[in-house]
């Protein structure tokens, strides 16, 4: 039988080349059953008539599905279905779900009632996007990015992408950072010192399991990372928020009991503040007397482009005391997920057994790929490329702020991607960010950094990581636009 | 300064084209502080002449470099260390640790206890390498899976690989599986039924995460998964473990306080044997009636390369009761690092809050690559290929087994990628590998499968998975002489 042409279409949403589209129909024709084991494809010519698409991209579409043995050709007779094509299950699957499980006895833990509010993931669809986190893809260096992946894709690195680590890494990963990433932060450690993470989440995840029962007491910055009171709660231990001042956590305010402290001391989450040195040294001193240890999260320490950044907490600790998060978040991408955790051998040891049974390791050519891209330089140069940018787009924000009478409540010595603003009392920054939205503008209200139940309302942050220069002026307008009207 | 060309020397054992090496070997130079900014490098001239490569590689290494702003060029005057450069820290990293903390206090939980025994990374260089679970090189379809990475690390694909998805997927991926992958399993289910997992590990874990809890049963296969206990002890439930038999697991052994029953009815692990079809209908309804959930997990299901496969348990469950554990890991390669869950949705629903908290997200750029495979028909065709080379593997082990008269204790009915041994009574299988692995010949010892304290010693798994056809009768003559050694 032959297949009627008409039964082939592309759709209009389709993605990729003409030629991929083509192949994609025809080889999802079959999976599916649609097109059955020795039924005669169209010919060429007509299919390209049909579709509209010139000859030899149905030509080549069909070569391939030749290569990979979907069809088969019979000389001059045309094009078939192969004999050996994948055959659709002989079995249909059921249609409808009735479920009888009471789900609310079933499930054990839940985890839902710690989620954070969704995220627009087509923040890149706004006009004003002061979104934070996200990749900028007029500052990332993507041509460079997909000539490493590229070699590492390459059949020299099969065995790095293909293979189960199990609770190994990629030694050039670890190697690089080792080398050249811990020592601008002064910081020093063996390979066996260092495990990569699924990103900085994934990181002060593991720290949490190993460091934390029921009988301990965390504490936290307040505000702080919001998906950080997520993680300490599943570990069950007690918690006690710390309020923050200009200069990020004071050592004096950590209760008698505390085990373990999360600080940013390079660049306080959300607010922005840089620990000076005295303090860190206190609050290394306080540690040291409680016996308690610290978790340093020295994220966005690359965003220092106003001057130098000051070293890691980390490189202070001659005791081992401090354990060590890096991510590859902020100066890469969010998507790669790739972050480390640096500490001394015991713990990197429980750290490491735990993630080899959570999800054994981060991809393999992930790994590689990244290793790549730091070791040729182009790590260093999109660092330096991003700060130039930022930088201009700071000084554009801040002048926008200044016109527009907004006030920051937070603004980093050293640079970054935000600033932490404060909207006069009574404006409700959910409220706020809800109606921006309906004018193209996205702000993160401050409210999920707070802990506790008395947490102020009308706290909001402005990144400037994802907006060109150019819009930044007329989307802080629009801001005070808004805050007018809800004030 | 001029730099001296003597103090230029690339790596014996560097990895990449030779520009590349020259660029790594000036940007780390640069970054580690041995070239200072201002200083002046050799010419291309000189530098070729040095290291003996053709000076145009040289040319095109400094032009890299002057792009990413590591050099300038003075004209006529050559090239220099750019004032842009990055800067090496300014102050030096510790050179020594002296751990004071006390870490056996310190370390709230312990998960090293439950590591697996160590796999050996170099398997690729052994000979005989009768190792489970690792991608074959001369199986693989590198070719088509590089031009699909290619294609998701375009510049259309920017954002789902660079984006930070929160505790969402790549809904191609999703799709394809919704629409295509599931159904040959006889399974249907929407994208909200549906969460991408850092391999079939991550999957059973989260699994467990949201199920159990220190008061609920689990129970699992004797002999099983070695790395489920490990991820059963973390949730402190009870853990049963029912000893299988020809069929598989015993649906009348099942404990009747028991909350949750981990199976592998397609193809127990490591047994190989399949449930057939009453036994899983007998299965689901001592579920039903001890209001018990089922983990299924179906791994090797493309596997079938004798008869087609059965559908999976979860195709017969019109309950919910099921849920459904897949993975990319055997079909495409473990390094990958990609499974799947399918459950009723408020079970998602947790495990995808869990997931977030844990590691937000497996790589967008892993996703969306995975997605182009499957769609573009180049999974199926994988799978055929590798159903066809493992079909004649299989053969001429089974062929080797009964000339060296070794005892298979579990085949599969329906393909597979291993045999379950069995050496003779008295015959230690961890004794065994380790005299084979002296004669370049890999195997896994069975131990590890088992539970409780009284575990066999005598079973090992041959798997040809890795192993060229060729190979295999030499390979398995030398295991059958090294149990005759040891009987």
């Amino acid at each position: 039988m032959a297949l009627p042409v008409e039964t082939f279409f592309l759709h209009p949403d389709a993605q990729g080349t003409l030629q991929k589209q083509i192949q994609q129909m025809i080889a999802q024709g079959i999976l599916s059953g649609r097109f059955q084991k020795g039924e005669k494809l169209p010919s060429t010519r007509r299919l390209a008539a049909h579709l509209g698409v010139s000859r030899i991209t149905v030509t080549i579409a069909y070569t391939e599905l030749l290569a990979n043995d979907y069809l088969k050709s019979r000389g001059r007779s045309g094009y078939f279905v192969s004999d050996n094509a994948p055959a659709p299950p002989t079995f249909s699957p059921r249609q409808e779900d009735n479920d009888a499980i009471d789900w609310s006895r079933a499930i054990g833990q839940r985890y839902s009632s710690n989620a954070l509010p969704p995220k627009p993931q087509n923040w890149a669809s706004y006009r004003y996007p002061f979104i934070y986190g996200q990749a900028d893809p007029s500052l990332f260096d993507h041509a460079n990015w997909r000539l490493c992946a590229l070699q590492a894709l390459g059949q020299r690195d099969f065995t790095s992408m293909t293979t189960d680590y199990y609770d190994q890494d990629d030694s050039q990963l670890i190697e690089f950072i080792a080398r050249q990433i811990l020592p601008r932060r002064g910081v020093s450690a063996r390979p066996e010192q260092i495990l990569i993470t699924l990103g900085a989440q994934n990181a002060l995840w593991l720290t949490a399991q190993v460091l934390l029962t029921q009988r301990r007491r965390a504490v936290l910055e307040d505000p702080c990372y919001p998906a950080l009171s997520g993680i300490l709660s599943q570990s069950r231990c007690n918690i006690t928020p710390v309020r923050v001042d200009q200069d990020g956590l004071p050592p004096e305010a950590i209760p008698a009991d505390t085990d373990v402290i999360f600080t940013t001391p390079s660049h306080q989450c959300p607010t922005n503040a840089t620990m000076p040195m005295e303090r860190r040294r206190a609050l290394l001193s306080r540690a040291q007397k409680l016996e308690a240890l610290i978790v340093e999260d020295d994220y966005e320490f690359e965003m220092s482009f106003l001057k130098p950044a000051s070293p890691a907490l980390k490189s202070l600790d001659d005791e081992g005391r401090v354990v060590y998060v890096g991510s590859f978040s902020k100066s890469l991408f969010p998507g790669l997920r790739l972050g480390y955790l640096v500490g001394s051998e015991p713990f990197i040891r429980e750290a490491r057994a735990l993630r080899a049974s959570v999800l054994r390791h981060p991809p393999g050519h992930i790994q590689r790929t990244a290793a790549y891209f730091l070791s040729l330089g182009h790590y260093d140069a999109l660092v330096r490329r991003m700060g130039v940018a930022l930088h201009e787009r700071r000084r554009v924000m801040d002048e926008a702020l200044v016109t527009h009478d907004l006030r920051v409540s937070g603004r980093g010595a050293y640079g970054g991607s935000s600033f932490w603003m404060r909207a006069p009392e009574g404006v409700d920054a959910i409220q706020l960010a809800e109606n921006l939205r309906a004018r193209d503008v996205l702000i993160e209200p401050g409210h999920a950094f707070f802990a506790g139940e008395d947490r102020p309302t009308n706290f909001y942050r402005l990144a400037y990581s994802s907006i060109p220069s150019t819009r930044i002026a007329e989307g802080v307008g629009l801001i005070a636009e808004e805050i007018a009207k809800l004030h």
